[in-house]
């Protein structure tokens, strides 16, 4: 393949126009927005709209005049309208580890006479710690974990477990699960499912409506492009909504919080799982960034970025450096998420090479490459420029020369 | 009194300097900093860097290099050198609501014979929702709440609840609770005390160490002037942190969260509270508030906070208006927090009045005017202005009139 074949890709690439968007730093490729989207020129413009007037000018009129008060419904339902998800039934608030701990004690609740949740070992991390922290507040006849590898969950919904807790990519190796089928699987076992969507949302198409999802939480941070710790979000199923209590009853999801009445009234919509005062400030940043999404299919965007992973993918076969390289993601684009992972004995010292070279990838211990692929301001000629980078390190092997990042920056 | 006398009060004043910190609305006396401070100058710098800089340019290389990952804690540092705490007890995180569940399940755990939370009927609502919210998840007989008026909380303590939960600082009245009274009393019946600063931090002087408190809570955004919906802080005495694990056990509260292992191992510190990844944005514009406290003292600041406040209660008295408004804070400043309060049958009207000739206070349902105090911006001359005003509204009572609002407008 030569570099004109690409050029005609990126002519022809209707999601070209989106990286105008975007503030991406000269001279990087930046193959991380998996795991901290990139800075938008919407997210720029309303952080200063939102600190020196909406703050500086109007203060605690603010709340009102420029609706901070809906902020966490109206960016929820921004974000339903990227998961197939009535608006309803979407909000924005605190982080993915606390909104799973309220959705995990609402399905256990909803569970009266089952108490396991089922789980993958690999699943990301503060998902399980989540459900360890609830077990031991509740006790393990109340909330029990049981981990399985990812071909063994099937099988284990046999033993009738009260939640199956998942999410669609595996944050490492990007493999994903079939919501639909897992689902309706589940359903069959009277078993209710918990998806983490950290890795999915803004980039892969989602129906949470169709798929009968009970309850999923993600992040927006990654491919939402909310900034650094971001508010995170939560779905509920309509249909759950009357039929549930979530335990941390802060007054922001009281039903006339400037009451102030001594008695919890939890509202009867999304709203219930409110809890203290949003950062505002964060929560706008994340409203704004989902503006470059207004105009772009998830379809669109999924496409964009199975060609870029295969883009990759057949570059570096091309370059004889998938041996050296040994990839930890499924080979076919369909059965992954938007990264591409890669066992190297010196992976981080790689990865340390690559970013000097101005190439941003991520590594993850122990000896882990990844690479993020977000359709929205990467080119084709992005994936070229890295592939040469990245052969140039591991042929001559300069990354092992401590020396090397210095060079890199002379020449 | 004249306008000389307050000319020179003005002058002598060792923290009008402070002032210039602060980017106040031209033509606007802010009297409520006891609900959302202001922006400083800090802050809207920080916010600048954080984002074009931080984010836009280095991206997750900032989890490091800019020191993103320890921000909960070299933040909660510098709110603990506020409040007379070591600050290894300190920590940034999350909201009021959310932080008082982790303590109120920590107390609980160290008071595994008793599960009764004490508390004020007119406690700040939100802390009383998180009792209801937990006692809903762990049964009554885990978690009951007790309510009490202030002057039968004492009493009370022969019941021998498991946690006094308390605000120093009453959220409608400024009275205030005797923090070193209340925690000896509570700890010879042994019960555990937790205290909710969020009207105290930053204009009362605290000593958490020497007063032997247990647990605190408090939020960022009234006198630390952190921005709408800052992020909140806790405190937890040292001789607890070995014993206790809190249940949101999200991976940034872990020994090693980059190792992604499937087990919790919750740091020993007082990062065991965190949880999720956390809000940097809005946490750094916390963080650079904070500096405008760094050449100041704490008794500076309450001893002009009850300057303020003695000098708008004076100047009302003197203009015969203290019938009409009547008073529902202590007469006492030395009794009091940074605000005053009063009832009036048409509290909201003056509220609105008031904002349309530039004198910005806070209405809270059904009668209560709440006028806030912040030493670090607010004049004498500021107090006088908002005299003259308030007086002049309440006299010919044009805040009766829906066209008054447009007419002070106007002239």
């Amino acid at each position: 393949m030569n570099k004109s074949i690409i050029t005609d890709m990126d002519a022809s690439d209707p999601l070209a126009k989106k990286r105008a968007d975007f503030e991406i730093p000269a001279g990087k490729i930046y193959l991380n927005g998996n795991s901290l989207g990139p800075l938008t020129r919407a997210a720029r413009a309303r952080a200063q709209e939102t600190i020196d007037q909406q703050w500086g000018q109007d203060l605690n009129a603010s709340w009102n005049r420029h609706h901070w008060i809906d902020l966490p419904l109206t960016t929820g339902a921004k974000i339903a309208a990227l998961m197939g998800a009535a608006p309803s039934q979407v909000v924005c608030c605190d982080s993915v580890s606390i909104n799973l701990f309220k959705l995990l004690s609402c399905a256990l609740q909803l569970q009266s006479d089952r108490s396991m949740v089922l789980s993958q070992r690999d699943n990301f991390p503060t998902d399980l710690y989540i459900v360890e922290g609830l077990s031991h507040l509740l006790g393990s006849s109340h909330c029990s974990l049981r981990l399985e590898d990812a071909g063994s969950l099937e099988p284990a919904l046999d033993s009738r477990p009260a939640v199956l807790l998942l999410s669609q990519v595996n944050f490492r190796s990007a493999e994903l699960h079939d919501i639909s089928r897992l689902t309706q699987l589940a359903h069959e076992n009277g078993t209710l499912v918990i998806w983490d969507l950290s890795h999915s949302v803004g980039v892969l198409p989602l129906e949470l409506d169709k798929w009968q999802v009970d309850f999923a939480v993600g992040c927006g941070y990654k491919y939402l492009n909310g900034g650094p710790g971001a508010p995170a979000f939560l779905y509920v199923a309509d249909r759950h909504l009357a039929n549930i209590s979530q335990p941390l009853s802060g007054w922001m999801g009281h039903r006339a919080p400037f009451d102030f009445q001594p008695s919890y009234d939890a509202c009867d919509g999304i709203d219930q799982f409110l809890c203290g005062t949003p950062p505002i400030i964060s929560m706008s940043v994340l409203d704004s960034a989902l503006e470059v999404f207004s105009d772009v299919s998830l379809a669109q965007l999924r496409a964009k970025s199975v060609q870029l992973g295969e883009l990759f993918l057949s570059l570096l076969g091309q370059n004889d450096s998938l041996a050296e390289l040994q990839l930890q993601s499924p080979e076919n684009g369909a059965n992954r998420g938007s990264q591409l992972a890669f066992a190297h004995p010196s992976a981080y010292a790689i990865s340390q090479a690559l970013s000097a070279a101005g190439v941003v990838a991520d590594f993850r211990s122990p000896d882990l490459l990844r690479f993020g692929f977000s359709p929205l301001f990467l080119s084709f000629a992005d994936v070229w420029e890295s592939i040469q980078i990245l052969v140039a390190i591991l042929a001559d092997e300069r990354y092992k020369d401590p020396a090397f990042k210095q060079r890199l920056k002379v020449t």
